[in-house]
């Protein structure tokens, strides 16, 4: 079972993965984000409405949007998290529970469902197992649970948010919040990190652009390629869209006329579970940072990155210091695409 | 000094334990969960309040269910968690403070009363010493240095919004939620864990059963006897209303004719102390996890459970998973119960 | 660069220190302080506003006042605790982030800028070289990242909302919330703790006695001197204000004709980054707790202290205990001081 079946196997507006959704619901998610980025993203159409945050590993901007989107709408957003204030939660089927969890998410998501009118979840990848990863399974099994609508506020496999806040923050740079107003070259470039990274973000990021009919260029050092399914379905998008996705293991070749240059680390599959190799990849890698003459070599290219980045080995001070640094506007369009989602699950017309 | 005598030594209206509400507040705080249940419950009856809610042990029905009623009555909920971004209190009188506890009761829920209308403390038992634990010592102090109300969240000795919740889902179970429709046998059974934990909830749950007049039967395994004043207090409260509680040690004996089973591991109290013994008593009877041949002895009998309950181990996922289950009701109920006694503690008449 | 530097860089009503603020400012924040206190506090002045709270450390006063003073006013507090649920952030500028903060203060500030209408700020001192926490680094690189009004929670150096809500209790003690009733001696005295603190609050206090033009004696072991730059101001100030500083090593000739004892425990600088030998000064000055011996050679003085107090090691309890105690108003105040920051902060006249 995907996370796309538990989607549609009932009528919940779930927010899963940007694999799922239509083509028309893409666009209205974004002309709503838009919307409700004016005088109408303070109004109370969620009044009286509850959100409940359940995250699994840290958060600033997803956490703090929804909260501050729920009381601009007049709703409010319980924070949730397990390990801190609250014990684990099991999501396998069929387990004698003698382990750590005190609870299964079949009578934790259950009870929720019952105070809430919809409910968000972050659970990251483990890294272990990329096969299980692609499952989604914690996610899966919150959706399947769940008799309210389940965002998910990253998962193993995708981050639907970060995408459609890039998504939205790319357009209006290019002057139009309604549609993307040409086709241009995206770069999304592997960076370097400290430690193996998942690839919820760099999926978001290529369904994203394809969905949006631009030139995406997927570069990074052999061995990091992303989930086959997801690159596939992207292929599919960027099709209908009049877009196209490439790989290509050359970064500085990558960069040449290049619009939008949206960096990114995550570690490689092939080294899932082997934590020490991983990184000794990535030590390995440490010239992939981006550079301000990394960024010489593009058409006047603007830097994109979901934050939180890593200064001086994600990416140079000097980039993100300069004007062509759009990380603070994705962030704060997170906030407007979170308002367009929360509205989406309650099924209010914004 | 017991918690009862806290509670009568002023006129704030606290909820320390079902021990001490009078027959007209037990029945009152019921039929007003049953109304805050529907449309009332909604409404702005306690605009402007704010609830103080203090987690010195885990929560996720507790906290999630005050937050939400709160909010859905025009209220505000506070979440302290000592020992997470606030520092350990310390509640033993005359005691030189050079341990971990950076903050005394005394000013710290004093401070807290001058800022908020009402005040929740979840303070779960030590389990080193049972005469300590019987005397509260933590709610007690709280409910001493309180100039608001003060409501239990679950303490050494009770958890009265279980046991409201758990009276008021059986009651609509049984088809009227103003009164027990009728009397029935309820066994509060036993059931093993990977830890010994206390009996806040069993004392609830028999004090709750007792107070509607139901035949209670108490399985457990010997030497898992729950406290003496508790069970005292039980006896006295079903003589009231025309019940019983019977005290058995033959699980299978017990469910014949039962038409609620409701389980709920705890410790026994003689290996207090001593952790490898009683986890190795709770090994000792794995045979207790309540099974669906177990509730084919039974009435055609319901399944309770307080929550969070581990599958496998307590009770199989054929019971949980099926219609005869009402663990997700009584998760229900504790939203409806605690609009209603926050409303009693902040004097608002629903 | 000082704070000071950046509060005037440009037009935010930041507030960091109470060094920086003229004497209007300072009379206008008592004065609606007082006027908060009552009905005009709880009207919703700061309507949908909304306000993040970042907690580098623990907190109970500061963070449930600013959470209740929001509600109060109609705007919401947001909660963030970096380390929990929240990755580490750093502040220094021009390093390579290869530590455990995963994103730089530049990003996270300038984000959350995008979505809050001010934020909030703790971040105690590091102790290890006083000359870095008399700059006060992480509240000066929070102040110059942000686009909002960013207000000091506790800092390296200033506890402002302390000295606030320490002048307008004592000015309420002496009769007249709206002025210095009287001119009166005020001791500030040094006490023994388990472990070396920061000076932030001696610093808050000294400068909010003298800015009231009392008689401040500073009492403390030889060893222990506050800031010199802080110290000089507070001088000015006191000058200006037709008061004193004194400092005395002799805490009982300190005593006499005291009208007010403020006791607080901080650390020696010079034994910044020695904690056994820090440790070992305090242990050395345990007949410095105040007793109710030591009361009784004030002028029925009254005590005064920030809370969280270490009961029978910083002050007996029979002090705490007696009508001579003001600390329960002290933590009252905390709560109107902190909503009249907030107007000014918002540009809301109360």
């Amino acid at each position: 079972m995907s996370v796309g079946d538990v989607a549609t196997s009932n009528d919940l507006k779930h927010l899963l993965s940007l694999r799922d959704l239509d083509h028309d619901e893409w666009e209205k998610l974004l002309h709503h984000a838009q919307l409700l980025a004016g005088p109408r993203g303070r109004e109370p159409l969620l009044a009286g409405r509850r959100f409940g945050q359940i995250f699994l590993n840290p958060s600033l901007r997803t956490r703090t949007a929804f909260e501050v989107a729920c009381w601009d709408l007049g709703a409010h957003a319980v924070y949730l998290q397990p390990g801190t204030g609250l014990w684990e939660l099991e999501y396998r089927k069929d387990v004698s529970m003698t382990g750590a969890a005190a609870e299964h998410v079949q009578e934790a998501i259950g009870v929720l469902g019952r105070m809430l009118d919809g409910i968000g979840m972050r659970s990251f990848a483990e890294m272990e197992d990329a096969a299980e990863d692609a499952e989604d399974p914690v996610l899966s099994a919150v959706a399947a649970a769940s008799s309210v609508p389940v965002l998910n506020l990253e998962s193993a496999m995708d981050h639907p948010h970060q995408g459609l806040a890039d998504a939205l923050t790319l357009r209006r740079h290019l002057g139009d919040a309604r549609r993307p107003a040409r086709k241009v070259k995206v770069v999304v470039r592997w960076a370097p990190h400290v430690k193996p990274l998942p690839m919820a973000v760099p999926h978001a990021a290529v369904l994203a652009f394809a969905r949006d009919g631009h030139e995406v260029v997927l570069a990074h050092p052999s061995g990091c390629g992303l989930d086959g399914g997801v690159l596939s379905r992207a292929v599919e998008l960027a099709g209908e869209a009049g877009g196209s996705i490439e790989v290509m293991h050359d970064k500085d070749a990558a960069m040449d006329g290049a619009k939008v240059v949206y960096a990114k680390s995550w570690g490689p599959r092939y080294l899932y579970g082997k934590q020490d190799a991983a990184c000794a990849f990535l030590s390995d890698h440490l010239d992939w940072m981006v550079t301000a003459d990394d960024m010489a070599r593009t058409d006047d290219g603007a830097f994109m990155h979901c934050l939180p980045v890593r200064r001086g080995l994600v990416v140079e001070d000097a980039v993100l210091d300069s004007s062509r640094s759009l990380v603070l506007e994705q962030g704060s369009a997170r906030l407007d695409v979170q308002k367009a989602t929360l509205c989406r699950a309650m099924g209010v017309e914004p």
